[in-house]
């Protein structure tokens, strides 16, 4: 049984971003930069925001830090959008989610232009990947791609089969495995699917991305399957300091026995969503910067 | 053993469209209008228009026709599209595929206003389908869907095994049918899946669109499972006045006996692609107005 660690696969991906970093810095003098732009005071998106500040910092990207208010209001909002749309000096804008409940996710997601939209998540983006076109896909999913690419991983012709239907990982998944040249067969399944683990046991590669603490056991894989574990679930656990530890949405002690291969949860998927974060910053960089100088 | 007769959905869905394509014009003033571009001279693009020109008289739609010259260029073509995005008497606008070599398709849908793409082909209108947002929907998959609505056939939970991954068909296909609401659970297989009767047998729902003439045979199929032939292909027959009869991507004859429901080719899906363009159009032009009296 191989364990897919994801700390080593964003490891090389951060070697070759920050050589790209330097080479861009070189040629444009300036660094490819990203926005972030968080509303409120959420611990948890506080905390996912100073992740990608720190990414961003260690590579030598620029980083643009708006923190408003939780009363911002929608127009507020949108007006830093179009601001940073234009300026040309910001190359990948990014709204934490969720927002505050008074504010229209949708709309402001619409109104982030599509090339610089890194989160993937405009539906100009996401029709594009539907599609087969070139764009910016979701972050965690390019991850997940990632890690298949780096383990050598074929998919073609495989049977994936797809925990969860969400926008940002499930759909976009699917999307991506079902494309021409990946060539995965891919069944997406939800909370409405019956016989859930007649479909899962036969999953060649099954991604499990539902946010529920140890939901995939032993007698829902198949014997030499591969297990992509993108759940990352808080438990209680009173031997811990912080009095919880992180979990993923596979029961990985049962399961990880019957796999070829699987993803470890800490140190799976997580660790490649910044990354690719990053990744997707890089690519807008030099989509616009090439734009600007022809 | 049921036949779903699309002709009779299709009926329907043109009752519903004359009624309020009049109430449009009461109100309103100008009929809801189409704009058909055709460039060059294929006989077989040349009926499709002939064929969406004849809804449109039929319903009382407006209809806008422009037959160019097969040596178009790119640009005369894009300023036709950007003249008919600004043209408040047009709301719908199709560009009938496939283009002359010369021409970017890609480039043309995406030039195509999103409120006015009627085909639900731009990039934009596939990913709020895939996100599960409001938009136009590509008509061939819409039509699949208006057939199991008017059959009441329940797609929640159920397996929905879609053969063929097209930007037309399969990809929106498969999209509509896991949206939440739908809630099917959907596999998609294509030319690269391995063991797809494995697959196909497990099918509660069949949708094969593969576009390869009685390709589903008797073996592929589970007992009392529903298939949807979208498939229409011409085979020769001597015995037919034009050399030629129309068969499904399903071998219906000995494929059916073993259905709980099953549509004919032809008579099938075929005819509602048309009707539902004309729904589009319906939609795209009340909501264009709306926005215009606002
Ligand atoms: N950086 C990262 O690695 C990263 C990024 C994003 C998310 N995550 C983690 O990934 C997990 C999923 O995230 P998400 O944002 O996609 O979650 P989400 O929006 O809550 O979606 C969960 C999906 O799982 C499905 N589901 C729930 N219970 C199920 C059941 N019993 N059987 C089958 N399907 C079930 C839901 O079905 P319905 O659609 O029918 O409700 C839904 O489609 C979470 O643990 C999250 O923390 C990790
Ligand atoms: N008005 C209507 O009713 C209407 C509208 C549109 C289309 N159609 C008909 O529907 C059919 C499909 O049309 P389309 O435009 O979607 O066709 P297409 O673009 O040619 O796509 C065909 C799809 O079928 C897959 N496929 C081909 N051979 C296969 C095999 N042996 N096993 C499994 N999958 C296979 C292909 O796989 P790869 O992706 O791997 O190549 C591809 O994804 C055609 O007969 C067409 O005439 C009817």
């Amino acid at each position: 049984m191989q364990i897919l660690t994801g700390k080593e696969v964003a490891e090389k991906v951060y070697e070759t971003l920050q050589s790209d970093c330097n080479a861009f810095v070189e040629k444009y003098g300036f660094p490819p930069t990203l926005a972030v732009v968080l509303v409120g005071n959420d611990p948890a998106s506080q905390s996912y925001v100073q992740g990608k500040k720190q990414a961003c910092l260690s590579l030598g990207f620029g980083h643009r830090d708006y923190h408003l208010a939780q009363t911002t209001s929608q127009k507020e909002l949108l007006d830093l959008i179009h601001e940073l749309n234009e300026d040309k000096t910001v190359h990948g804008i990014l709204v934490q989610m969720p927002l505050p409940a008074h504010l229209d996710a949708d709309t402001v997601i619409q109104n982030i232009k599509v090339e610089k939209d890194v989160d993937g998540f405009h539906p100009q983006n996401v029709g594009n990947l539907l599609i087969g076109k070139h764009g910016f896909v979701s972050c965690t999913p390019l991850g997940v791609l990632q890690i298949l690419d780096y383990y050598g991983i074929p998919v073609e012709g495989k049977h994936v089969v797809v925990l969860g239907r969400s926008n940002i990982v499930g759909k976009p998944m699917a999307s991506l495995l079902m494309q021409k040249g990946r060539d995965a067969t891919v069944t997406v399944c939800h909370s409405k699917t019956e016989n859930l683990t007649s479909i899962t046991v036969q999953a060649d590669i099954l991604i499990a991305a539902i946010g529920k603490p140890l939901f995939v056991t032993e007698s829902m894989v198949k014997e030499g399957c591969i297990v992509i574990d993108v759940g990352i679930n808080r438990v209680e656990d009173a031997s811990r300091k912080r009095g919880y530890r992180l979990v993923g949405d596979v029961d990985y002690e049962h399961v990880s026995p019957h796999c070829k291969a699987i993803t470890p949860v800490p140190g799976g998927v997580g660790v490649m969503t910044i990354a690719m974060l990053m990744k997707n910053t890089m690519q807008a960089a030099l989509q616009l910067a090439q734009k600007e100088t022809q």
